[in-house]
């Protein structure tokens, strides 16, 4: 290897490192998704990077463009996946038959977009997914929502709120309201509504306008059945659902939110009705979801999700209808990271300052010890005067330090220092462990 | 979405899925290193799954004809990182001056390799790498070994062997008996022995005649040292080191070692000097190792690594002298799985049994006051006659069933039964959390 021309030290634009400090923030969300997975019986599992790019694309809605898609070395045109959820319904479909359903997954993992790069959002982020597949009931809807709750109560922090809506819901009102009659028209208004948080009552009207040949004034009446609804008088929409299936999709819709609501009680999350939720992919069937944190602008969703009964239907002819919630690692750590910028890392208990090169073989054993006891110790890395390893041990911001010198060799009784009150005390390996085992107050 | 032509649900060659049963075992690896890095004082840190191009390739060995490599959208020449260790240089050299040195990272992740999928080894694979950057001491070299040690010792269960071997040393011995003048030679000697444990001596030998103009009685002698050199009997080769450097070097190998051997002490893992280890990576300049589980054959190395002194200059101008070891966590998971296949995965301690659709609401708020107490519940997601959903708490195994009927909302006293002995009670919900918080004996 040649070290003579160097190689720029970059990274791909969209793509970050993750230093320790934005690091123990992603750790901390996970460790509470796997948490919650224990207490829910959630079962964790993890699908490759790598697919086929014919498994990943096709579904619908706008993530075709920003696959990274290539092909490999053997000449198959494989994607990096941008989702958990469509590698989740092929393993699914594949392991038909040996997975006991319904089947309740937790999976953790990157995922890679070449979309436009923002605040929060990268070219590679980490999501965090619950699901259940092969149960349509209510029940499975509610269990989702239960484990993404639970987990966000547990690392936001802040009020929360979290958006339901239902697409059959929405589609039975794009079907009432504006007349359509095909599966394509309600698709590509769903598309278009989707954008109505971000454009704008005024460009949408003009978008439908352009699109379909409608009357201004039923587009003008959806968006504002769809944006003034208000959950304690849902009789303003009964009329729409006269059908007897949209009236049980209507009346179970409703019956989610409510239960959720009496869930989220007091906590950090409050739960609320929002028609004017469309999402982005076209997969969903039934209930919906977006997450935002209270008064914080320009992060996007926290968390989304929602039903989607026919996607495994994509890979067999067996019914596996499911749901799922995802929640955005990166943006939730991005979030966190501004609330909390100057949050301290690592907590070394104990700094062992060994006085000479003689005494780093007994020192080492101690310091071996002295972990397998569960307790954090930290030395220097190189040789240094004993003054200098108790700067460290400062720096570190250690409680505790062990001196270990030919003295304490000799006698296998360890001079341990209070950091902040001074007292030094001569201890044997045992005692030594029992104070150190104590909590720190 | 159309789902009427159907796409097979199919995986990639020497790609995998990681079942729940799998995925625990990875857990249990991640966990015992995330615990062994907090008690050591070790940082984790994830870089991308993709860089530039230029950035991983080119460092020598096989490894640059086995990445995946491919044109973004954005015509950048990419690929997916192929270990963990490349990156971590590019990372320290970028954040020079802002990471504080020496620097201890964990990192856990997948890398990709399009080689030849093999029994225990396949083209995405989980590394978990422990690595000191900065510090150029005995101690790092230790502070690295004692971190896989203790790592391996949490989750192999079995004996397994750590053999040590050292670069300098063994350049040393390459330049001494071989004659060999040139940096270029010595590689590429490296190169040749580090196929002798899959090759033999005869091959080895001849490869050597082939390449190089020899006697072959050298080589054969150089083999011949390398094979039977005997750690109680250290003074057969102490005529090679006949330089200042090359005896310091020599000894300071010694003692490392004789320090990890005290270290691993009755544990399961045992340490050695195995002077033909040479490793296939071209950017090791001292300390390397190899680790294998004693009586199993062909699964290759479980962990590896050593030192790495020049790396990061590839990337700047500053010395950053480096060492780490890496674990293949699907490699130690593939092995756990021969070991025990038939391990129980989820632990449900309670399943709520509801009598009916009426009592489902109140139902669910007990289960999520349930897992709120930090104990695991599940419950049918459809709905079920009593009998179908004893039977299904059965089958997840469960100690405890709570029944909820109409009688119990009204009451608020819960219906607990214990599945072992029959025996039901009806309580309040305080005093069953006080029941099921109890150890189950």
């Amino acid at each position: 290897m040649s070290s003579d021309s160097k190689v720029a030290p970059r990274r791909l634009k969209g793509f970050q490192d993750y230093s320790p400090d934005l690091m123990s923030k992603r750790l901390r969300v996970m460790q509470a998704a796997r948490k919650v997975a224990q207490h829910s019986g959630f079962c964790e599992i993890a699908t490759p990077a790598l697919e086929y790019a014919e498994v990943l694309l096709g579904v619908g809605g706008e993530t075709d463009k920003q696959v990274f898609r290539f092909m490999d070395g053997g000449e198959r045109d494989v994607a990096m996946r941008y989702d958990l959820t469509v590698p989740f319904a092929r393993y699914a479909a594949e392991n038909y038959g040996a997975l006991p359903l319904p089947f309740k997954r937790l999976q953790i993992g990157d995922v890679w977009r070449a979309e436009k790069p923002q605040k929060g959002r990268f070219r590679e982020f980490c999501q965090c997914d619950f699901d259940i597949i092969g149960a349509d009931s209510m029940s499975a809807d509610l269990e989702i929502m239960q484990a993404i709750l639970s987990t966000l109560n547990r690392v936001v922090g802040m009020p929360f709120t979290i958006a339901c809506n239902n697409r059959k819901v929405l589609s039975q009102l794009i079907r009432k309201i504006l007349g359509f009659t095909t599966k394509a028209d309600e698709e590509q208004a769903l598309i278009l509504l989707d954008k109505l948080d971000k454009q704008g009552t005024e460009s949408i009207v003009a978008l439908f306008c352009e699109k379909f040949s409608l009357n201004e004034d039923r587009i003008r009446k959806l968006l504002s059945l769809m944006t003034s609804f208000r959950q304690d008088n849902p009789e303003t929409l009964l009329e729409y659902f006269d059908t007897e299936e949209s009236k049980v999709e209507w009346n179970r819709f409703l019956q989610t939110v409510h239960i959720l609501q009496e869930l989220a009680g007091d906590g950090f999350g409050k739960v609320v009705i929002d028609l004017s939720i469309a999402r982005g992919l076209a997969y969903y069937t039934g209930l919906v979801y977006e997450t935002t944190v209270d008064g914080v602008k320009g992060f996007g969703s926290i968390s989304s999700g929602g039903r989607y009964d026919d996607l495994a239907a994509r890979f067999c002819k067996h019914v596996m209808p499911g749901v799922g919630g995802s929640i955005g690692v990166d943006r939730l750590c991005a979030l966190l990271s501004e609330k909390d910028s100057g949050q301290k890392i690592a907590t070394t208990q104990v700094f062992v300052a060994i006085a000479s090169q003689n005494e780093f073989a007994h020192a080492f054993g101690v310091i071996s010890r002295l972990r397998t006891e569960g307790i954090s110790v930290d030395y220097s890395l190189k040789e240094q005067k004993l003054g200098a390893q108790f700067k460290s041990a400062n720096k570190l911001g250690c409680p505790w330090v062990v001196v270990i010198g030919s003295d304490e060799v000799a006698t296998q009784n360890y001079t341990l220092k209070n950091m902040e009150t001074g007292v030094e005390k001569k201890l044997q390996f045992d005692e030594l462990i029992a104070i150190l085992r104590a909590p720190i107050l």
